[in-house]
């Protein structure tokens, strides 16, 4: 079995790809727009949601090339979620990915239309292709991944998020922002890589579930400790900016010290629960590893 | 059988009933955005797309619950697109359905995470209810609205329309940005509404889809004269504003006459194309002349 790097950039590569099809492609009208979500969409991010869903997927042995489909619906939610966050009524970013972001290579409108056309071009992958053999199963994904995108989810996150600029939140608080904001989407990642294939008995769902929620929360806290120490060039984006918004982060709150030790807790709680697995859940593990030891 | 009026303002009140129902609770955290989003869907405008699903099931004598379904995700898509729309960096409009816009009642944020959300819940709905027998219709619906809205449906149209303003365009142009910007949903709503129920032969169907076009392109020709000659009291919403933003409209290009000529041409190919269907089309022959004939 191929080490963990190798089998990350395998997948990487091939999902590159794979979006570059998915996506409409330039010359399409309206060509403007469609550049411009290639350009938001592509050559960029570390693809930690979809890594997530190959992963879950092989512990559910699912055909690769559905959890392709799956994973491209959940990074075109990521993606969209970023073009909208950058613009200047949200955070005011200049900088994703090493690029400028889509309102500065853009415009603002296009940046707008970029985010709400990659929201339902997520949503026709869901649909239009086939991902498991039970459409039932199929339409489960697909409220899946809206709970997880809505205003219970990622955009509920959002906003609470923005209502907690300036505020001194407590520990809960901000673990509840976090649960939505980031945890929803990896949490589904996981489970819709899982839902492509074989059926998981209810306790194993239930760990697979808790495993995306120790996972989602231990990303969220090592960003937050990455942008009080890395530098711009090594994130590619712009570093210690909540600290300059005045935003509550878990080292504003904790120190980072203690927000270390917290990685390092949700770190072990994500892997406990995947205990009663076999091997076909290595990939999980070692993503848990690299989420917790990535520095950027 | 009910005339036209008590059997749309019937079904009015009860869809606005079920939207309240739909919606998430403004008690639900996030209090603020959920509470925007219900601002932004309830109690406002004339329901064309849904009154179009629920004629469309009546012609497939589809189950009205289910119509219901349908009629509300795509009535949210449509509400979302209206929140984004008329954001500062879009046509930055102040009035929408008698009452300051989202963003001017609250925040551009708030606004740009309302038409999100809206979006997402679309999905939800779509996908949470039983709306056909067969999954596998009901993820054709899925499809269907997701193309809709997309790049290559109501978002690209409202691209194109962006990259229109201060040009001449050629009417063969005007009528693809409009097929895109509010044909595509319109006739959405009218698919969506028919799909709940009885599969429609080939021929049906196609009859259906020529129906759903000419009635998108009339509604949007009828638009334009309104604005054109109605107040903004009268509209709810900023009247002339096509023309004051130089954008090309069919009052515009073909001057009011000739548009309202075309208007009546497209009125009647709507209803030719009904001609084969019996008296379970009325619903959606009364409505092609509602749009035609309405004031606001």
């Amino acid at each position: 079995m191929p080490d963990f790097q190798v089998w990350a950039s395998a997948h990487q590569s091939r999902f590159e790809d794979s979006l570059r099809r998915l996506l409409p492609l330039p010359e399409v009208a309206p060509q403007r727009l469609h550049e411009a979500m290639r350009y938001c969409v592509l050559d960029g991010g570390k693809r930690v949601r979809p890594l997530l869903a190959f992963a879950a997927g092989e512990l559910a042995e699912a055909d690769s090339a559905r959890v392709t489909i799956a994973a491209a619906a959940v990074e075109l939610i990521h993606a969209y979620s970023l073009v909208h966050d950058d613009m200047p009524c949200m955070d005011n970013d200049v900088l994703r990915r090493g690029k400028p972001t889509c309102h500065v290579e853009y415009d603002e409108a296009t940046a707008l239309l970029v985010g709400d056309s990659l929201q339902s071009l997520a949503f026709q992958l869901l649909a239009e292709h086939m991902l498991n053999d039970d459409p039932v199963r199929q339409l489960q994904m697909v409220k899946m991944l809206a709970l997880a995108s809505g205003s219970r989810g990622m955009a509920g996150g959002q906003a609470i998020d923005l209502a907690s600029v300036g505020k001194q939140l407590s520990i809960p608080e901000l673990e509840f922002m976090h649960i939505h904001k980031t945890g929803a989407l990896i949490r589904a990642s996981i489970l819709l890589g899982a839902q492509c294939g074989a059926t998981l008995n209810e306790s194993q769902q239930e760990r697979l579930n808790h495993f995306g929620k120790c996972v989602g929360l231990v990303f969220q806290v090592v960003d937050d400790v990455l942008d009080s120490e890395a530098d711009t060039a090594t994130l590619g984006k712009t570093a210690g900016k909540d600290a300059a918004q005045d935003k509550p982060t878990y080292v504003t709150l904790l120190g980072v010290t203690a927000a270390k030790k917290l990685a390092a807790e949700l770190h072990c709680e994500a892997l406990d629960s995947l205990a009663e697995f076999d091997e076909k859940a290595r990939r999980l593990r070692e993503l848990a590893d690299f989420i917790v030891l990535r520095k950027y």
